[in-house]
């Protein structure tokens, strides 16, 4: 393919690109595919010689789009979106082109400075204090990941990176019993066993119990181990639960142990002045990560991660071998040695079109309609008599169930909502997710994609009752 | 930025790539800018109001372009290439497009399943024996860490995950002194600790010594210590070493140790025939990764890994929280348990683009190109009196430095080729980089950017003598 070909290309592209945005809503939400179906139509073994770009698109068209479930659809209501946004396809565009490889300053310094730099105004928009710094990593779970690695050459004073666990010192971590998978893998991976990963108690918000979590570590340095990071969830990934910062945060100052705080859904919500309570104490924490490319409409992947001591942070992981040495010296950042991966894509690009392209005021409006639009839902649920509502719904997600009268039976309620999550995602009219509050079957719908109006989330709701109501 | 706004801009950038590429080479290859010189004119703050994409398109190419390094520059010669090619652009402007996230199957069933048969391709491409199972990391830094904490998890039966280091097994790992760093930071990483980390001498060529490994690992077990994982690169950084494979996965196999191999770059010279020697003995390794994004024309982040044992790699990554449980069972893959991030990019894509757009004959015949470039520079070099090489030349990196007549101290050599380099670099016409090798100065040079010919390399050789002469 030669350059005009290529051009050629690229301007059929972004005529499909405009139409699919423009015809996603007319698509099954959750693809109808079964397993194996896309597979068994590909070639088991690569072609020798080339092929036209033609028959490449038509086959992706008429392969792999059937087997896509759709995360921009604006009926997509499952897990946590990854919303994203033109400004941020039109940079994944740029990004894409210039095909740089981030790691270092001298890579690409422009990649380096506006990440600086955009990290910088995330921090401003979402007020965190000014003594945290900002580094784009690729997840959340990398981000929880660097908090924990951190936290534990920070207190091992960097031996455990040198000599491993030979100080005899046990480590304790600290969770909810609603927290975040990545934190169990996290704690695992670096080696501190998931025996020693407390599971706190929730209140009936099913956020951490700040006296329980107290007293754990108090019985754990009784017991001889020394407690080492607490995670603290701003939005648990069950029902954004917001965990009580500052309590926490005391009992870590107390006990001079890390506090991580995972706001990666969220965080983004800090944008509204209205919703920066959910992190009233946050000056007591020396981590924080939340994901743009969840709802800030920004592409995944894109993790702002925020830590106080950006020097033992880099001191975890630098590593520096002659073919990388440069000589622009403290200067600059050199953002390979702020994680686990050594090679970096420009994530800040996208960040840069975001939010020149709508402004603070822009995001604002977005996120508070999505607010405004969970926040009417669950008026509905809550008022319906024949569904309720599983937990607060502070934000856009919201946790609730099938519950006609007649059936007490928490059992027959799991199965019948069961069965109504799959009925519904069987329509592709829209696509939900569950999780188990207190052992019940709970459907989720969290109302975060970038182009969701009232009319879809009414139309959800319709579909629904009616879907309920022909169950039983 | 409604849709048809979105769709205008698609069509500007469509053209703005298309020219980039075409004129990227009258750009200077390294970025000249200074330390902050880019930052100081981004705003502090972000805007409040949104700004139309007129001003951020013009500030792009005004501020950030003339701040990148440009990696796609045929007369990019330095590190390991990040090569790309039209395909997979177009690939990567679909994928931002439907912003889908990957991490189940039921997130979207063709990026899992073409993943799949891609790795299956890929495997098939390089002649790995089919007993490897691939799947997509985002770099070979990530995909090392992968093999380092399931050959830990392996050998501790699965218990460290569980109960960290409580078994009283301090446990090894082997690489050579050329080795890449990413060894060192996963070995830090999994909390086995620098000190156990051996680093064993290489010989003339830069390849590690098996006899030395041979005796180091039988000296820690007399002295008790478990040794756990060798990784042995196929194609060193510092100047594509090969690391005999067959002697040291005997000796793993003897000593039921893991063996990683760490291909990053010189894997994808596996796709010619000629150079499948570099892994005879592969069948004795227990994981291999290689860089697609690397010298396969397809975009950063793209690194494949492949392990023999998946239930190994699956139960050292797998958490399964309520909110993520599916019922598609065991008839499909759920990368998400593959590696250590949850979410994931739908990255087979560009991979299914660049290989059917060129055929595997494409790529060998790009490949070749390269090779045979190199091969040809290096033989000038080597008779020009003036330059020598400073390692064996397998692919298509070549060590070397200047040596004028006259000039024996290595000292003196080695000032004289730190100011050669950044001479060269700040002209703008290339960008090496360097390494040392056996404490000598070593410049670097590496011919791999997808469009670079015949002509760049004349031009680059050309420009370095006349520079060296110059300098003395």
């Amino acid at each position: 393919m030669d350059l005009e070909q290529f051009r050629t290309h690229a301007h059929e592209l972004a005529d499909w690109m405009a139409d699919y945005l423009k015809e996603v809503e007319s698509l099954p939400v959750r693809s109808p595919s079964i397993p194996r179906a896309i597979i068994s139509r590909l070639p088991v073994s690569p072609p020798l010689e080339g092929e036209p770009f033609e028959r490449i698109l038509s086959d992706f068209q008429s392969i792999i789009l059937p087997g896509m479930t759709h995360w921009q659809h604006p009926s997509f209501f499952a897990y946590f979106p990854a919303n994203s946004s033109p400004p941020s396809i039109l940079a994944e565009m740029l990004t894409a082109t210039l095909g740089a490889q981030c790691m270092s300053w001298v890579t690409s310094p422009a990649a380096t400075e506006l990440e600086e730099r955009m990290m910088e105004w995330l921090g401003q928009m979402i007020a965190l204090p000014p003594t945290f710094t900002g580094v784009i990593q690729d997840t959340a779970s990398t981000a929880t990941l660097c908090a924990i690695l951190t936290a534990r050459e920070h207190y091992s004073f960097h031996t455990i990176n040198q000599r491993g666990f030979t100080d005899g010192v046990t480590y304790t971590a600290y969770c909810s019993t609603e927290a975040h998978s990545s934190i169990e893998k996290g704690i695992k991976i670096a080696g501190l066993g998931k025996d020693h990963l407390r599971t706190i108690e929730v209140d009936e918000h099913y956020a951490m119990r700040p006296d329980i979590l107290a007293r754990t570590i108090r019985d754990d340095i009784r017991n001889g181990y020394r407690p080492l990071i607490v995670t603290a969830a701003v939005g648990t990934t069950g029902s954004t639960a917001i965990d009580p910062l500052r309590p926490i945060g005391e009992i870590c100052r107390e006990h001079d142990v890390w506090l991580h705080v995972d706001a990666a859904f969220a965080g983004s919500a800090l944008v509204l002045p209205e919703f920066r309570w959910m992190i009233d104490g946050i000056e007591l924490a020396d981590s924080f990560v939340f994901n743009p490319h969840k709802w800030l409409l920004t592409n995944f992947d894109c993790s702002a991660y925020f830590v106080k001591n950006v020097e033992a942070l880099v001191r975890t992981f630098e590593i520096l071998p002659e073919y990388l040495k440069t000589t622009e010296g403290t200067r600059v950042n050199n953002y390979r040695d702020w994680g686990v991966q050594l090679g970096r894509r420009f994530r800040a690009l996208k960040l840069w079109f975001v939010i020149r392209s709508y402004g603070v005021s822009g995001l604002q409006n977005t996120l508070r309609s999505h607010v405004r639009l969970a926040q009417k839902l669950a008026g509905h649920i809550a008022e319906s008599g024949t569904f309720e509502l599983l937990a607060p719904v502070p934000l856009n997600t919201i946790c609730f169930r099938y519950h006609p009268a007649g059936i007490t039976d928490d059992q027959a309620l799991n199965a019948l909502n069961a069965r109504l999550l799959e009925t519904l995602n069987a329509t592709g009219k829209l696509f939900l997710t569950h999780t188990k509050l207190s052992g019940k079957f709970t459907l989720r719908l969290v109302i975060g994609q970038t182009n969701v109006q009232q009319d879809h989330v009414t139309r959800a709701w319709d579909l629904i009752c009616e879907t309920a109501r022909t169950l039983g």
